[in-house]
């Protein structure tokens, strides 16, 4: 290691390179910073899986330390500067693009140049003195990337996904409070968009937040499956270069350290090369997205008006809908998760594109796996506050147009099925359809029920839940009519 | 009902139409014949999808008889007649397209007729005869095509997948009793295509073992999530024109009838607009199959040869390979799953837009939700059958060729790493690959360490499992060389 | 070859196997009917492509006699036995399973045999004697499945998206004569659901028409690329073992029975490793379900209801909707378009996975890519017809309720924006739609414009075209209001 | 417009905010800012969109005021401001978030803002003083967001595709002189990853040149459609608020401005809510990736190795290729160039969701689509990049090793195929494989060449290309042998 002031000299099996003097990073990292000028967005986008670098590291050190691999000084070192990156310093360091070819190697890379640079400033050296505390020898000891990535992959998307959870959750309340807020207010339901049943849009409103309830669940599965780790596994799992305590050692010291109910994978050479718990994740986000989906679709088609739509709930006005059109208002903030949704079924796609293509003993897809994954819980968690908070909160309801099309519907004559029977409610059904008059008038006329039986079968509280009684029917079971 | 010998006269909404004397399906079902001649295969390909609804008019059968909606005399005619359908019989009768519009309406139709007619033959009298026992009226009785249909698909789901996990716990044990077949065979594992580090074949193996042992877990977790099911939410979730009580006691004997654990979900209306489940358990079949597709991959490249490929292992020959190169064989059943694979991936492409595509209260697109799981799961079940029985239980290992690629390796200088460091090994490595020597050789040569320690670390035993001692460190956790 | 009545005994280079002596087909079919038991659909499924394997053979076969290398009886032979095929015979002894391994390998093999049988027979010989004539060596001469499949695949996709583009025209022109029909009915226009400015309900179908004659185009050109073949590459597109003049030959030939403006591949290596072509039709059928799909959304949307839905157009009834709500109907015909292009869609994601995972100088995945292509272009071909004859051909419109929803509109004053000014506009627009009054009414009563000025620029005629007039600007173009 | 030195007051339909007075932009991009903060990338990372919107505001301004409407003043500010733009001004002042609600109005109204603001300034007048020149009166005049946005789209997206065809066109040429470098280089071809036949590394690299010729034709082609703009069409295409001669006018302006040949769509209807152009484009940019990753696999099996590999080609060392694995080195380049095309994969099916879910008059949902090309053409134009300077420029031959495993080849057999027969030659390659012998050696053992006919058919000018003769086959057409 030589500097010149502006820069310091660095090697490795390549040849020399001058890095700035004042990078914590090193030539490692700067030759992949020149290999892939690909996106132009540094890994950094994503804290979480520089914090995880942190607490891996840290986790690793204390291991090596305790089975007397790691001298105090660098242990203290080491883990000094992990403390300072995990509390968000250097994260300006972290300068790979977050789509690199090599496995995660540079993002590995990355992290133990930083780290071992830190250090040595900490121990009163200078960067790039490696004869003092090696990126590789100390700060990388007893890792390879191919156990270090895809576990800080699966610590930084566990953290992320509480992050998602919090924000679903946030989103079910407030259509949990919408369901009690309408919960009186009578509708007709649709089947093929073609008029059903009658129903309350409480009714309507709850089914958003039952939806999500059981998304949540399956997204705390999956995150459930990240907290099985490979360290220890090393290059390809058999843990070549490692004691035979390190793999659970560093398990204890990481799982203290971020909190997680951690356990080592039995079998590491599958764990390293298995992209499964990632392709189980991202199937789930698809399952998010399309539930996501279908709500925006929904509040958007409910809400479609303001004269010539269904109108039967108005979404807040959040800003002016149209250059040419005055006073056009439209509903951006479902378009806007419309969009996000779309979006991660895309990633989808990637994530098993990529998982497909790994060979042998390691996917060297990973970063763009932990690309897409990254993009796709982020964009979701957002998406769930903005519906929240600057759409569903404030919608409200048109309940004279909800009663008035309950009144006039053709659709009521199911409930009268079990009285009249299939047929003769078809033919009412007809009737009505052809006449445009109403359906109790045709059934008083031609006398299949009578007014009070109509009364009672045609309550709000009758047609929305299952309240048959056999009245009507004759001791053997058959229809009276 | 009246009939001319080869034809009989049904009704509809929108009039006469002859059916077939012969045919145990109605006018409904002759209907949608015509409607949908999309695909020329009928639903009656997936036979457990025609056996689940006969047990589920059977289990609302004998509901509404215990409520008092179903005389006896029906109630034993419509379990004669599914009884029959659940032993295979009238299948053939089931004759409307996979591809078909109406969510499901049309294949409920059917089954509604087929059993009504039996029923009424059963009973005595003439198929047609709709005055003494109705399709709608009788079998359909408490219930609509929006429950009926989407617990048919759970339940016929559910057995389908039981052939799948078996089909994958088949395949597992064959890789299993490989592993343990080549468990003393030592060879270079390699990442990123390029030599890693050593490891056995069996290790190899048995991680093909391991993940479809998780995918199994996985399987089974999506499949525990059919269980729930809406009985009784007729048209929309709400249960009208249901008794109160009808909800759980179909559930009790339908429970009864298929031995499965089921339960009513909780919020119907929910329940009956909602593909969550299928959306997930598709997510997990593409785990399967990115999975499968990646072991073919693997076994495809490991036998590459026979002269000019990597040539570890060898494959039962299974037909002659070629029609101009002659003595050519294939690796064909890996490729055929490999286009299993792309198959199931490409229909969970479908299944995630028609989910995707419900509105409101209900999707319209089950049909094509449930052909695509049907053709998916029966697919990945022959191709794990296949790929056990004709290809993995065949494998045999060039023996000698894998100990030589070890012996000749470069990448065991990683073993080396923790006694003569990074750099060191670098170097070496370095060394090696220009001059086309040995790591070994090299090590001695420079003095690094002696023939007895190498001896010691390059054995088989300590190179495939993490066997490091702390011998070579000074007691301040330092490398000694 | 010998025979025991029952079966006869062929040979390959597994061994000896027992053929039926009936069959046509042979040893290597035999072994690949029992290889791949995945699907139970015979490539027969597909005549277009049995008929183009026999007119590739017959071709070759016209080719390989012109050079001297087949003697005129075995030629002529084997021309009798193709154009049988050709004509629809022989096809249920293509029984190969459409999902195979072996880069159609045994599709091949299975032409190759039985019309070497076939031809035997016309000779005067018994099946199975191949001394006379070879399955491989005269059948198959000078080609290879490698050059014979891909060819064979264009050449059936070229037939079918024949039939395809029909089927989309004779919807086109569906769409054109309810465009015509419809063209005088004002209707409001919507954007993002929400009420825009009027056009006419010919307007809207005109559109439906115009997509798919631009789609047409699009099928049209993805069909020329299929024209580009690649006979004569033989094993890996060197052309081993071929005559120097045999490429031009049997392209010659060729082009003459098909009828096909057939070109041979500049560079016979790139395209038999090359799946583009396929990719590229696959992306524009996508294209096509796409647009499909959309049409289909809208007519639905269109025709919600009949009370509590826009109502705007009637879609003929086609079959009772419901087995519980009488009277019921839904919009079965475009529903079950939606789920063909879904199936598309899906079906593009399998040919793309396919197509990446071509190694070196094949593409072993090319069954898959058929079958999903094949499946594709069928469904959507009928999908076409059967939304053209069984739902679009019967479209009424509500015009009573059209007219109204535009004289009941706010969006009208999009069409006072030029006189008025976007800022007077929205607040005429707010004050409307929070009073529920008119905005004619609204703007004469503020004294924005004239009832004469308003009544001109109120005609359907102007409101539904580029009709602005700089009248009511001043000369220096501002406006005047 | 009021201003208080930090802020200035605006005011919209949903009332009045506080912009800051510095800022360019004004109160609808202020809305559309906080409702859509999903991505935190804001539409400036696509100059080419910023760039195209101003030209086209350009060219709407000099086509309204050769109508009447724009008073030469205005025209004249507006101009200068637009051009500022396109010269790479003010670009900051697009702040919306890629991912946003509302059919792309935000961007529209950003741009109008901005070109407003910075108009006024160069009249002398503040910012803000809408009075004197507004941005939906003015700068928006005779325009919708459903035309300017997609047509910006466009023209922006036609300017980045003549980046990446430079880019596939120079990666082109860097295969071209590889191919030619290795021309002489014979080899063993594989198909299957089986040996098959031999053939030149040359024209194993031809291949990959001639792939990315093909995928430059028909990306240009996707281009040519995109010059297909619907200016004039206003809000839904009916051009409601234009002049009759507007649509022809502006499309004159803008061909001027680009340079593009633009022509107007003939049915505006159905361009404003068509969105085929750009799947059609998705689907060829999905094409390029699949070749290229294609190609990618290709080169990094090639490269295998160094000793348990194919070893056929060196790729040029980048980096270290493991922190654990001294002197590995990876195929990082290949690698980051596959993960490019996952990410344009998944794109297109973002795409593909996106284009589905448009309804009647307009797609909503053209941000995701306009985000996701983005993001794909970039990608990809940089991977062609990175792939030719750094990994296939470098690439060199093991000529040895490669010219080796044709000497030792079974596959030469096929050469003999035409002289002896497929059945003789089966018989020779099983006993080659089996005994380990050449197959040379076998035919003469067996008598079935002589040496000289051998040595004659070995030449590896007649092994690589179709050089059969009918020297070894009688007068009838039949073998020799």
């Amino acid at each position: 290691m030589m500097s010149n002031g502006e820069f310091r000299h660095e090697h490795d099996l390549l040849g020399d390179r001058d890095v700035p003097a004042s990078a914590y990073y090193g030539i490692h990292t700067l030759r992949a910073l020149e290999n892939f000028p690909i996106t132009g967005t540094p890994i950094s986008v994503y804290p979480a899986l520089i914090r995880a670098l942190a607490e891996i590291k840290m986790a690793a050190a204390r291991a090596n330390h305790e089975l007397g691999f790691l001298p105090l000084p660098k242990l203290e070192a080491i883990v000094s500067a992990c403390e300072e990156i995990v509390a968000g310093k250097l994260h300006d360091q972290f300068v790979i693009d977050v789509i690199q070819g090599g496995a995660g190697t540079s993002t590995n890379m990355n992290a133990n140049e930083v780290i071992a640079n830190r250090a040595l400033e900490i121990m009163g050296h200078e960067k790039g003195d490696y004869s003092r505390l090696h990126p590789n020898e100390d700060v990388n000891l007893s890792q390879s990337t191919n156990d270090v990535y895809p576990t800080a992959l699966r610590l930084s998307t566990y953290a992320d996904l509480g992050n998602l959870v919090e924000g679903m959750e946030y989103l079910r309340g407030v259509f949990e409070a919408k369901a009690e807020e309408f919960k009186d207010i009578l509708k007709m339901g649709r089947t093929q968009l073609q008029d059903a049943v009658p129903m309350t849009l409480g009714q309507e409103f709850s089914t958003y937040a039952v939806m999500l309830g059981e998304d949540v669940e399956r997204v705390r599965e999956a995150a459930r499956l990240l907290c099985e780790i490979n360290l220890g596994a090393t290059a390809i799992g058999t843990g070549i270069t490692t004691h035979p305590r390190y793999a659970e050692r560093v398990r204890h010291h990481l799982a203290r350290i971020t909190g997680m109910p951690l356990i080592t994978a039995p079998n590491l050479v599958e764990a390293t090369q298995d992209c499964g718990s990632f392709v189980q994740l991202s199937g789930v986000l698809k399952r998010v997205a399309v539930k996501l989906s279908k709500v925006c679709n929904d509040l958007r088609l409910l809400s479609s008006g303001p004269r010539a739509g269904l109108g039967e709930i108005n979404l807040p006005p959040m800003q002016a809908g149209s250059s040419i059109m005055p006073g056009k208002v439209n509903p951006v903030i479902p378009e806007v998760v419309n969009q996000i949704a779309f979006e991660v079924i895309g990633n989808d796609m990637t994530v098993t594109m990529a998982a497909e293509a790994g060979q042998l003993q390691l996917n060297a897809f990973e970063p763009i796996i932990a690309h897409s994954l990254g993009k796709s819980i982020a964009h979701l968690t957002r998406g769930c506050r903005v519906l929240a908070d600057l759409c569903v909160s404030g919608i409200t309801a048109n309940e004279e147009r909800l009663r008035k099309s309950v009144a006039d519907s053709i659709g009521v004559v199911t409930a009268l099925n079990p009285y009249i029977g299939y047929v003769n409610a078809t033919e009412i059904a007809q009737l009505a359809l052809v006449s445009g008059r109403g359906v109790s008038e045709l059934v008083l006329e031609k006398g299949l029920l009578t007014a009070e039986q109509l009364a009672e079968i045609l309550q709000p509280d009758v047609l929305t839940r299952p309240k048959l009684q056999p009245l009507l029917r004759s001791e053997s079971g058959e229809r009276r009519v």
